[in-house]
């Protein structure tokens, strides 16, 4: 067996399993927005099934043979031998009994959770949060083979990330924030916007605002579902929103987030579809597109002046008086309990909060039983606030229900990989923001499809990031992005 | 290894099977109603991909074993047993190559079809028609090993089923059915109803519609596609319809078609659910229960009346001032050319010229150059008119495209089923009009899901019918029904 014929015969058998993945991934999706409820039992049995079939493929001993005698002469070639090696080393670590253990008790883990948070019940909950924490911990060993188990964990969601490297980065990033969180909210906040927002014209609205951030509807659709979400990739990446009839901005601007997601998966270069390449490299870099896409683009000044034009022709002028009134509605900031409602003041505050109790859970520092009362403890230290109940305290997200740690520390990191971006953005296009306000997205969206989206997985994570900037990824920008921005806001 | 272990351990891979199934046809789904259209290419690999998981999973060599060892005491489980191997033996029978060949021909036949027809281009069709039927031939030589093709082909649509008894089947129904159509068309057709019929009316109307006939949209749903079609089984079987705005009884029929489809599979024993059983037994029994619903019982005195009020409520009297106006209005007959608009007198008339020249083809004695001429000077010889371009003749299905020879006798045979099926109602359900002019279907449809739809593969199609009628299927009372409603229609 030559090298080139070892590799194609890899990159052959690689594309079938990425196909296969699609599937999986589509029925995911249709679960979400079109299934009737009364399938849902057999749906199980139906995503169980391709599971299996995944599995299989992951871990059939023909990939070990191919990996040691593929011998590609690109870069891309070699990324992609490097990319299936890493995932069949990983798969092939957890013993299948392990794999199929988690896989069982987390998805009844999240209609468990999902009941608790209904009900405020935290006890109902943390029988099976132990459990999956135990498993986890178990697959963490069989992964970290003496390393750290945290590290081994993130390692699934942001290759090369390790708990030093991140926590020391909080450490930087908490003064600031806390200093620039305190400023603020001693001053009097704007006035939101007021009216009532019909459902069919917020989802009308959400389209025209999608396409006006280059959102690609031949080959992505939106559609409402209980939660945001963007799933598929390749030439299929579809988008889910909500609606809020009080709060346009919920559906507005989780369109735009998912936007972002999407248009990364839809904007990597078409010769890497269905390799290992062509998908998004990592969680945080997948953030960093939604979060610039949603954040530094979508709420800043040009953007927002032309989004108070969409909207005040079809809502009046919602009490705002002005684009700039607006623009202050948009970026008001003040405390609240849930993550996904945060401001950008507060956002990254709740993710350095989880990262330390998911840390110690997962150490064994902390025992469930007494994760509630470290969280409500932590959150009135670090918000000012005592947590009035459960769902707005430790109930409040899926992400530990289906064994999701190390996770969340990969939303920070999008938010500081969207700091840089923004940098490199305004000083690669001047006048973006006089763009925005016109309602051309295209060099901003352009830079970003032409600098990070388009490579895909070439590069590792931060390599992604470094190429598209031309600097090594830091806090600094960002932070110095939220305290200009809110500075000025806020008179400070 | 024990015969009850070897019997579990074939309808556990089954099962897996099943759900694997599926999976590929919810995709399917998914193709025709929800997909951008910028994905088609990449849903192809995908596709593919499930295809050759499916295939490896249906040659598998240990179901051979398990099949030798499998000894179940119980009918149902004798009954998937054979169910299993009877596909284990045709998947078997057929090379690889020759399985890949006829999909990827039939794949990219079915677009070729599509444009020849638009632009009424037979010529640009039959090279790949022949392609088709070469390839199909050599499928069933390896299935029927020295029996005859066309049975060979027809068994996979309706097992047991022979050209000799369908083609004797034919020849009695012939004479009576021109009989009929002759003196109907002597006589002056009654008044089409008049209106225009916007498109979301229609739509709510035949979800209403559909909801009468007790289709449960709690498993199921219905979307707008280009044709409509059920698709999936178990507790996920979805609808699809269109709307024609001149033309309100095209959605709506092709609904009640599509349900009584959809209800039979959603009826099925829950026990029976993802194994051999747990789907309609056969094309022919099939459509005997979409058949059914859609003729003997939607266009029927008693449905008509009640569909009459419904539509005269939101749409006025329509022009044919009464329920019994309506009804005439429902049952017109008229000569054409298209198969799927035929009416219940001319609707097998099609069918039987179909079946016949595929026959041909597939024998040799009609070479596909030949097929135009043969096709219109049949038409002409059994409907009375020339044929006036391709798409109103030999172009106008899709069928022979991909690859469905041996299909098309199974409408027929769905409609003999409803006939017989019809006539044991009428006997079970005394007063099953008078029920359906007062809105209520559930005698009609109770009868069918307790007698025919709950027992799912049980039986054969023939035993299928059998059990429910309490007597041997014929065409006898598909006649009689159609002589005994037209004529008194028409005043014969």
């Amino acid at each position: 067996m030559t090298n080139n014929r070892a590799f194609a015969e890899l990159m052959a058998f690689q594309r079938q399993t990425e196909a296969l993945a699609g599937v999986a991934g589509r029925l995911g999706w249709d679960q979400e927005t079109m299934m009737p409820p009364g399938a849902a039992e057999q749906r199980g049995e139906e995503m169980a099934a391709m599971e299996g079939v995944m599995h299989a493929r992951r871990t059939d001993p023909r990939i070990a043979d191919w990996l040691a005698a593929a011998d590609p002469a690109d870069a891309a070639g070699q990324r992609a031998v490097a990319l299936i090696a890493r995932s069949y080393a990983r798969t092939t670590k957890v013993p299948s009994d392990l794999a199929q253990e988690l896989a069982r008790v987390t998805s009844t883990a999240q209609g468990i959770w999902a009941r608790a948070r209904a009900e405020e019940k935290v006890a109902d909950f943390l029988p099976t949060l132990g459990q999956v924490i135990a498993l986890r911990r178990q697959e963490a060993e069989c992964l970290a083979q003496g390393g750290d188990l945290y590290d081994a964990l993130m390692d699934d969601y942001e290759p090369g990330a390790t708990a030093e490297v991140m926590g020391a980065m909080f450490d930087r990033m908490r003064p600031r924030l806390v200093a620039l969180r305190g400023a603020v909210l001693e001053k009097a906040p704007p006035a939101a916007i007021q009216g009532h927002f019909a459902k069919e014209a917020q989802l009308a609205l959400s389209r025209e605002v999608a396409g006006v951030y280059g959102y690609d509807f031949s080959r992505g659709r939106i559609d409402l579902a209980v939660h945001p979400f963007s799933s598929g990739g390749g030439n299929d990446s579809r988008i889910t929103t909500r609606v809020v009839e009080s709060d346009p901005f919920n559906c507005i601007y989780s369109t735009i987030h998912e936007v972002g997601h999407s248009s990364y998966e839809l904007n990597i270069d078409q010769a890497y579809l269905m390799t290992p390449l062509g998908s998004g490299v990592s969680m945080g870099v997948h953030e960093s597109q939604s979060r610039i896409y949603e954040n530094q683009i979508g709420r800043g000044p040009g953007f927002t002046a032309h989004l108070y034009g969409l909207m005040a022709a079809r809502f009046g002028d919602m009490g705002v008086g002005s684009a700039d009134g607006f623009y202050r509605a948009i970026n008001r900031v003040q405390p609240g309990f849930i993550r996904t409602e945060a401001d950008e003041v507060h956002y990254n505050l709740h993710i350095m909060m989880r990262f330390d109790l998911e840390r110690a859970l997962v150490r064994g520092d902390l025992a469930v039983g007494d994760l509630e009362a470290a969280w409500n403890d932590r959150f009135a230290a670090d918000f000012g606030v005592q947590v009035d109940r459960p769902a707005h305290g430790m109930l409040q997200d899926v992400h530990w229900s289906v064994g999701l740690f190390g996770y969340f520390p990969t939303y920070t990191l999008g938010n500081v990989y969207a700091g840089c971006l923004f940098q490199a953005l305004n000083a690669a296009v001047p006048g973006v923001e006089a763009q925005l306000a016109a309602g051309d997205c295209s060099g901003a969206v352009g830079w970003l499809r032409e600098n990070v989206q388009r490579h895909g997985g070439l590069r590792t994570p931060e390599a992604t990031i470094a190429h598209a900037c031309g600097f090594a990824p830091s806090e600094g920008p960002l932070l110095d992005y939220l305290e200009a921005k809110f500075g000025a806001l806020y008179g400070l």
